[in-house]
């Protein structure tokens, strides 16, 4: 009989959104929120999910939307109170929270032209974004992340997720935004240390991208650690300006090996395991990052003043830089190479750095290289 | 203090993918399955998942599979024997069996370069497909559909699904395969009924897009009938291609509000629900485009011969266009309009014909007529 040819399939699927900068959002004459939907007809369902330390610490905050609603109902149609749900990252350590938001979304009839605006940290956004996304094939979601490393960050990316089996993040898709929005008021509020943590992503992407940037965070390390607003509005602006230029330019979904974006990040993810979250993501990211630099330079990739200079600048930002004492930890610590590739996929790919404003990728690590690098910072940081 | 400009983002996601047809996949010297990791260093993981209907009437397809992947042990690496699993609706109907296969892709480190290969009928793949889709946010998915209506449709489309809180395909994502293989030794075991069901996807795409594929299946309603293998591996091929050039000549993740791949479809559905999936996606969808054609008809979109014609080539077939007698059950179906309209979300949109192999939308249905419709549909099978 007929034989019949293979049948090819190619097609693209276009992603646009925007990432945009404002101040009290929910307030009366704010435009912002409104302004999401003013090419779409009729008023829209949306679904609020709220971190309840935002809600506490800013106790208007659930008044003030559902009125801002109420002012524009020809477009904004609020079908229930807003969910308040504890944001950290113990909210994504199973699948109880989900369900609880994909309920909200079955009973607020939420289609695929409505909308779920999430307001709060990025454990609470990666959560919701996940039920958003698996809810009728995805949801539309508005992110509007309350931290420093949310919005400079995670919110600005195309990834959701929960973890499962006891690992980080090993459910999720990948599903772009339908918005953004970064409102700097929710930063007053910060904690000392959800103020520093999200600078380490900062430090970051400049150390891989652009040495200019860097630059900017070392003139301004002292202005960031005492909370200026200004510094800090600029560095989470170039921060996910860089983040978001990455994304469009490169692999959005990962379909290769190489993530640079997750420089420092396969000891930071294991360290925040191993200390159960008690360590927050951007605390452990510093760490991870110090770590790869000192190995950078230890594999002569970049010189010692280069790391001193990398290491001053984080110690004046208020970073922790140091590692577990015992050997074994640090053994546990190791493991987290191997499950970072299986994650990710594919070639094992670490970036590391060859001068600032510059990464390179390697596809093994040496253990004891790496464990010298643990002992050499240790040396340095008692200096 | 400065403003900040908002923040835009473009980017496009290119996916690319074949569906094969062969026989006998794999007998020891087919290339087909072993070709798909051609490109590929190294050995790739897969994990098999299999319908115990298709392992049982094909009773040495797991022996065959694992020597198979043996013989070509430099490509392929089976690190588990395949699982064994259920088909049908009811595996859809809860997380149970999704959290079942995640666990073996846990246990099998299948990472997101690594596949999983499902093979059995929509539902099972399905299924199958969503686990792999939200494991470590997409791994690669390779789907061996074994019915016809997996075969001509839903297998060669871009989405996943399980039900939730009762709701047909509540959850799930878009996430195109890696590869499609359909291997027609697998549709001589299929029972009458599935052989059958599965036309009506043929019938539904031929109607809206194709008027010469029409006129192929009305030539070949009797041989399609009586198993005849040529006709209907023609028919699978036309409609696998016309769904596919559907999907990627429009709106592939469904963005929009029309859908009318989805021709039929809201009372069929609706149908599935009500007799608890005892009918086959294939048998409701038979019955859902007999009524939206004679719908068609009373509202003056084609003439009676026209609608005469789609009658007679369907029970030439062998379908069974009958509706429930009770007017309560009718009035039930009839909710299916709008449930249709939310899973879909946005505007309603129900796709219609204007002639053979031409489509039309309307974005309203009048419940008096659809109900002469069912009256009108029932005196004509009468006849």
């Amino acid at each position: 009989m007929k034989e019949f040819q293979t049948i090819e399939q190619n097609f693209k699927v276009s992603y646009s959104y925007n990432l945009y900068t404002t101040e009290h959002l929910f307030e009366k004459d704010n435009p912002v929120f409104v302004n999401l939907f003013k090419n779409i007809q009729g008023a829209s369902k949306v679904l609020f999910v709220i971190d309840s330390q935002v809600a506490e610490k800013h106790s208007s905050l659930v008044r003030q939307i559902t009125t801002y609603c109420a002012n524009f109902s020809e477009k904004i149609l609020l079908k229930t109170s807003p969910l308040i749900l504890e944001g950290g990252e113990q909210i994504k350590n199973n699948s109880t929270h989900v369900e609880y938001v994909l309920n909200a979304i079955e009973g607020s009839n939420i289609c695929r032209h409505s909308y779920v605006a999430v307001i709060g940290g990025g454990a609470l956004i990666d959560m919701v974004g996940y039920a958003a996304a698996i809810a009728h094939r995805g949801v539309r979601l508005i992110r509007i992340p309350t931290t420093v490393l949310s919005q400079n960050d995670s919110a600005v990316g195309v990834k959701n997720s929960i973890n499962f089996f006891g690992k980080k993040n090993f459910l999720g898709t990948f599903a772009p935004p339908f918005a953004i929005i970064n409102d700097k008021a929710f930063l007053r509020t910060l904690e000392k240390r959800d103020w520093i943590s999200g600078i380490s992503e900062a430090v970051k992407v400049a150390l891989i991208k652009d040495a200019q940037f860097y630059s900017f965070i070392k003139e301004n390390a002292e202005l960031l650690k005492n909370r200026d607003e200004d510094a800090m509005q600029y560095l989470i602006y170039r921060c996910a300006a860089l983040h978001m230029e990455h994304i469009s330019s490169g692999d959005p979904f990962e379909s290769g090996s190489s993530r640079p974006l997750d420089f420092g990040h396969w000891s930071a993810h294991k360290l925040e395991q191993m200390t159960h979250y008690e360590l927050r993501h951007g605390e452990a990211v510093a760490k991870g990052i110090a770590l790869d630099v000192t190995y950078s330079f230890l594999i002569k990739k970049i010189s010692e003043n280069t790391l001193d200079d990398i290491l001053t600048v984080m110690l004046a930002i208020g970073f922790d830089l140091n590692f577990p004492e015992d050997e074994e930890q640090i053994n546990e610590m190791l493991l987290g190479i191997e499950e970072f590739r299986e994650h990710l996929g594919g070639k094992l790919t670490i970036t590391l750095i060859d001068e600032i404003g510059k990464k390179t990728d390697v596809h093994a690590i040496d253990f004891s290289i790496m464990k010298q690098a643990v002992q050499l910072l240790k040396t340095k940081l008692n200096k």
